[in-house]
């Protein structure tokens, strides 16, 4: 293998966990994160990017270990405050958490870019991996329920993915273009492999996937794209992953997974509680304990997801 | 006395303090505060308001003791995690104080004007007296100095008061006009007595002075209009005051005051340890301890001075 970096995408807790795994890899092989901005909304007047927020927290090791996203040691005065305000207190902002809201919507506001605020972001929490916003236009995940089409943190947070989802709509992607640096990235030619993280498919990745030209950067980059199954035993690890599947009229199994990733994937990675199905998956499969407790597992399954990548180069 | 209101007017810290002692005067008369908002500025992308923060948290008990302003029982989560992500640090912004400025902010966004935010804020945080920003207009102390003119906050905070003044410029004070409940409630007929709390007069209380029709409404409400002064025996409690009266070329003593105020004032509170400057004043002159150390220093001083206003009625 010629390639010189890790190219990987993904959501919120979940994809973070591979992520920081895939950052620490054992061949030292540097890390590029292609984050899901579909989840961000302007709440209290501030721009919140929840999954690149839980991506650099994470990287940084001051994600909050109980919740996966946040900052650990976290402190509450502000929501406090705002509540005996009268101020809307439905999304928890913890009092440290809140300086990268203020500080990336001020840097928003004075013209620079999603992506290029991220990188310095990064850069400052002694991130060594490059984490790019998925666009620097605004694209918004609503999610067509029962009570209405709702914004993604009002579907997923404030009603607590109670309602019933018909569909899910994107908006802005279509006129949305994949970040100059995403597309620097991909087209650089030092791409070794491409991992979906196991975020959910269809609130995390699809986002990302419904940019128009990402799936094309994707496949013309020429290397192994490896998703990483999000569903452990058939249910999801957190989240409303297999609710959804259920609501939206999916099985609610690995295997439609795969077959809504067909067209981009040479392989994927099977949970061990899943290995049942294998045998049904037309494409290369790597079956391991895909459960992330500890450090520890978030490596073994970085490097397994490496090594079955790399074993698909022809 | 037929009135039904006491009106004052105030900055920060010192005029705060009074202004707490009127809300609780022993006559149980309701207190509307008249707050300078030519301190206000936008800081990483809030509208911050200090003189009507102090106002409102020393109003509802929630203030420093230490420090005079922002919040009790404070943390500083936000203020560590800014510095880490690289943002501005030199105003220390605690992370309950936070809520206040992020609502706000949100608020006049959305259309609200500062002075119906103000009153509501003052009601959730539980404050009886009606507390009204001088305007909704912009309007922004400026200070000439050596190292050239610098917005307020950066001359007081920032360059922690250092430079030398040379001159003081209200921007946009021309072309504001009071806030319509300061009209309201200067025309009401229900004043009793006007009090320029013992703030900062060429910092703190010119900028109210300085909107056009201002002084006039204060002469029309046909009250005694008594002003409280800043200095104790020469000096000042707190702040620049006579750093700054001493590099205008004015002579550092209530004298001073007195004559900068002569036009709109009917008496004057002289602190005791000045009580030699007494007769030297042309106009009814109390004398006190002015000095307020305790919750029962700020009701004395308040109680006096409202009784001394109450004398002048002819």
């Amino acid at each position: 293998m010629s390639g010189k970096r890790i190219i990987a995408m993904s959501g919120g807790v979940g994809g973070a966990k591979l992520a920081e795994g895939l950052a620490r890899n054992s061949n030292g092989t540097p890390l590029t994160l292609i984050v899901n901005t579909g989840d961000d909304f302007n709440h209290l007047g501030l721009h919140i990017s929840p999954d690149i927020d839980t991506a650099l927290y994470t990287l940084a090791g001051l994600a909050n270990p109980e919740t996966g996203w946040g900052r650990r040691d976290e402190t509450w005065s502000f929501m406090q405050a705002l509540e005996q305000l009268g101020g809307e207190a439905w999304f928890r902002l913890g009092d440290a958490d809140l300086a990268m809201h203020v500080e990336r919507t001020r840097r928003l506001a004075a013209g620079e870019t999603l992506c290029d605020i991220t990188a310095d972001l990064a850069s400052r929490l002694g991130i060594l991996a490059q984490v790019l916003a998925m666009t620097d236009d605004q694209v918004r995940t609503r999610v067509g329920t029962d009570i209405g089409e709702l914004d993604f943190q009002h579907y997923f947070v404030r009603e607590q993915c109670r309602p019933q989802v018909s569909h899910i709509v994107f908006k802005g992607a279509t006129a949305a273009q994949p970040a100059p640096q995403v597309i620097q990235a991909l087209q650089s030619g030092e791409a070794e492999a491409i991992i979906l993280c196991p975020s959910n498919p269809y609130l995390s990745i699809a986002p990302i996937l419904a940019i128009p030209g990402m799936r094309e950067l994707l496949r013309s980059a020429g290397v192994p794209v490896v998703a990483v199954s999000p569903l452990v035993g058939g249910a999801a690890v957190k989240g409303p992953t297999t609710k959804i599947m259920d609501e939206l009229g999916l099985s609610v199994s690995a295997l439609q997974i795969v077959e809504d990733y067909a067209d981009l994937i040479d392989g994927f990675v099977l949970d061990s509680r899943d290995a049942h199905l294998r045998d049904r998956i037309d494409l290369p499969v790597a079956v391991t304990d895909t459960l992330m407790r500890t450090a520890h597992d978030r490596l073994r399954v970085a490097n397994e997801t490496l090594a079955f990548a790399s074993s698909l180069y022809s």
